[in-house]
């Protein structure tokens, strides 16, 4: 039976007019192959069929979400099968006992939060694209957000994956408990890895009763150093706030050019934190006010209701689409030891400059995972060759201060040349043998993360 | 040159009398083979000769921390090397601004708290042997405690490992930052894993700021159900406690003969609840108090200072050394859904009356993770043969009731054959293939988890 007749079915096209919408995630300096073929399965059983026939016929498969993701992990490999997961959208499970939720990998973020926010419980990883991004793709990324800073990531909260292998074989691990050892974290291994050693095909997350509404608070600093002092003295009290947030200069000048919050002039940077913890929080932001101000803050503003905090909270969700307007941009993720930002910051200035390339940054100061983004126009090949030495020098300068090249983002294609430089010799030949060992014909989306053994 | 000669360091013995005091762990039912040497590193340069040498003559090599552990990981293989790393007992670094602590393996982990504590800073994990373990150990084992049902197990903390790979390689893997997915999860895979994948040489793990002293209460139950439900109901109200652990009717009378500590008569279960959150600390405990009566406890006693705190916990911390009284015993730690709590405590009963067996069992009730005690006399052959009986059938209510078979103590050789029951037939090729592509030739820890490939 030949390639195409095996891959007959209502779940499979090949028409390349819907080939080409599935192509690309969004990762600036994205490149992608031409596939040759779409399944979007809805049950575990295609995903299985898909696996079997690509085995036999060595074809790559590049497993999908919603490509909302930002270092071309999802990106289309020439003659591939593009296995998109976008229709298992199944909620299977929601335990209100023990507090977790089991669902097929298409469901959306928002949609599993609300499900479950709901019946009182919450589901904390909340990555930018969390209105549109699956769990699957999340969990395939190992997604952060803002709540990181206090909750943690989403290989914190996933306890039992079902994959399928390579070769067809369906695995489940992990576990349903609060605690378990029992055998090697394959959970932990498949979180984050790309779609590289297996296809993720349900995933059973824990979820926590749902947290008191966060009140906000914001502090407006003259010069960075200060608002990065105030981010390590707050978080060295003892305090945990729930979000912990920075925006440079050219982040609120983009922000302002979008919409006028009414910041006050001659700001360098703003810092903005949350608190959930309902009673305490309005002590936790009096707190954070206190150091703010210790270290130079110009002004803080305390909330002093969910209306006012979620005004305060809006510049920061609206520097995504705020720095849209700026042209096309590479949003980086560089991830260094908290007490190593305002370095990073003076770095990402020089570099900007060097390059004469604008680069606002933002992102989550309590964990010292900033995002550069790296602004530029496509169609000036000078100005793609600036932003591309601006990343490359943004990189070096994350790992020269003993951070990672990426704290939430991923490897994808975009980054595989610089985890090399992460990982070191040693280190990607490890990561090459246990791609092997799960992957042995090298078909699982070819090309991503780490380099196929030569 | 030969391997005795090969083997010779100041760092090595063959001394047939030393070696014999290095074979066993803490496991119960425990058997181990007879070693030919033990060699004491102190560098991660000798782990690196160590196993080169153990690769180029096929040499088993077992890594040990403190061989506290209690399922057999860390017993002697005929022939092998014994490779203990409780002489590299350097604390390296204590980050105060990042909150990160970066030590050789053999450290102990009591001394790594008390470390961290005089520069306020705090180290959770806390498994039961925290005043002798050693972090090393901890993390082969991914060692859980008390602490885990708020702060998480040890493998929450665990951020950049170096480890001396079997053919003598060294891998640094993980990272210092607090969010990193550059890569596959490999600091995951390798904690937990037992000594089968690699010698851990190094650890940096996450610190938090000191919390403050926990205050305590203790509710007595007439039944075990309602212990049960008060878990499942204050955990669902929202609240983390630090601690929420849970002692049967053996388990108390195991105490009480041990130390009269004035407990109700009649009592069936004992809940001990703490919070750690300061001001916020009694009105937890009062919500703990009134979650218990509302599901049937008889009598709630909070403390109202450190020292009637102190006192309440006393109970748990004494159980340990009160069963030690019995017998021989295997702790066993079964990990099930907080919901099937009640059913395992029935289930436990109906096994300990079946084989004619004491099983007192307490435990991590806020984890669902409880530690069955079985206990016999290992000079009685019938005694042994009930016990390990009763350990089968513990294993076998543990899966039916959605849970799992270790939950915190590892697999070792006492659950090898179960551990293959929890995986199935694709989990255990999975992790064949995972053992086969670190460990080629098959020396480290062998037959300790996984059974090796035919």
């Amino acid at each position: 039976m030949g390639l195409i007749a095996e891959l007959e079915a209502d779940f499979v096209t090949t028409d390349p007019d819907v080939l080409a919408g599935y192509r690309f995630d969004q990762a600036g300096f994205g490149t992608a192959g031409v596939p040759m073929a779409l399944a979007r399965p809805t049950e575990t059983e295609e995903v299985v069929r898909i696996m079997r026939v690509a085995s036999r016929h060595r074809i790559p498969v590049v497993p999908q979400g919603a490509r909302t993701g930002l270092s071309g992990g999802a990106n289309a490999v020439d003659g591939a099968i593009l296995l998109s997961l976008e229709r298992m959208t199944r909620i299977l499970d929601i335990d209100e006992i023990n507090h977790t939720a089991t669902v097929q990998p298409g469901v959306v973020n928002a949609v599993l939060s609300r499900a479950v926010e709901d019946k009182g419980l919450f589901y904390p990883p909340d990555p930018g694209s969390w209105e549109s991004s699956t769990i699957g793709g999340n969990v395939a990324t190992n997604a952060g957000g803002l709540c990181c800073v206090k909750y943690g990531v989403t290989s914190d909260f996933v306890r039992e994956l079902e994959v399928v292998l390579a070769d067809g074989r369906v695995l489940r691990t992990g576990r349903r408990t609060a605690k378990g050892v029992a055998g090697y974290d394959l959970v932990r291994l498949f979180t984050g890895s790309e779609g590289t050693l297996g296809v993720i095909t349900e995933v059973t997350v824990a979820l926590r009763p749902v947290a008191e509404a966060p009140l906000t608070a914001v502090a407006f600093f003259a010069a960075p150093p200060t608002a990065c002092r105030t981010v390590t003295e707050y978080l060295s009290s003892g305090q945990r706030p729930s979000v912990l947030e920075l925006m440079d200069k050219p982040t609120i000048d983009a922000v302002a050019a979008y919409r006028d919050l009414g910041f006050p002039d001659d700001v360098e940077a703003v810092l903005i934190a949350q608190s959930d913890r309902g009673p305490a929080a309005p002590h936790d932001l009096e707190a954070f006010a206190k150091v703010a101000r210790s270290c130079g803050a110009t002004e803080v503003l305390v909330a002093s209701d969910r209306a006012e905090a979620d005004m305060l909270i809006a510049a920061r969700r609206l520097a995504g689409v705020a720095m849209e307007q700026l042209g096309d941009r590479l949003v980086d993720d560089v991830c260094v030891p908290r007490s190593r930002l305002a370095e990073f910051f003076e770095g990402v200035t020089a570099i900007s400059r060097e390059h004469d390339v604008l680069i606002p940054t933002c992102g989550h100061a309590g964990d010292g995972n900033m995002h550069p983004n790296v602004v530029f126009d496509a169609a000036d090949p000078d100005s793609v060759r600036r932003g591309q030495a601006a990343f490359d020098a943004i990189m070096a300068l994350g790992l020269r201060l003993g951070g990672t090249i990426t704290g939430e983002h991923g490897v994808g294609m975009l980054k595989r040349d610089w985890l090399e430089t992460e990982l070191g010799e040693v280190g990607v030949s490890v990561h090459q043998a246990v791609k092997q060992a799960f992957d042995p014909l090298g078909i699982l989306n070819p090309g991503k993360v780490v380099r196929p053994l030569p």
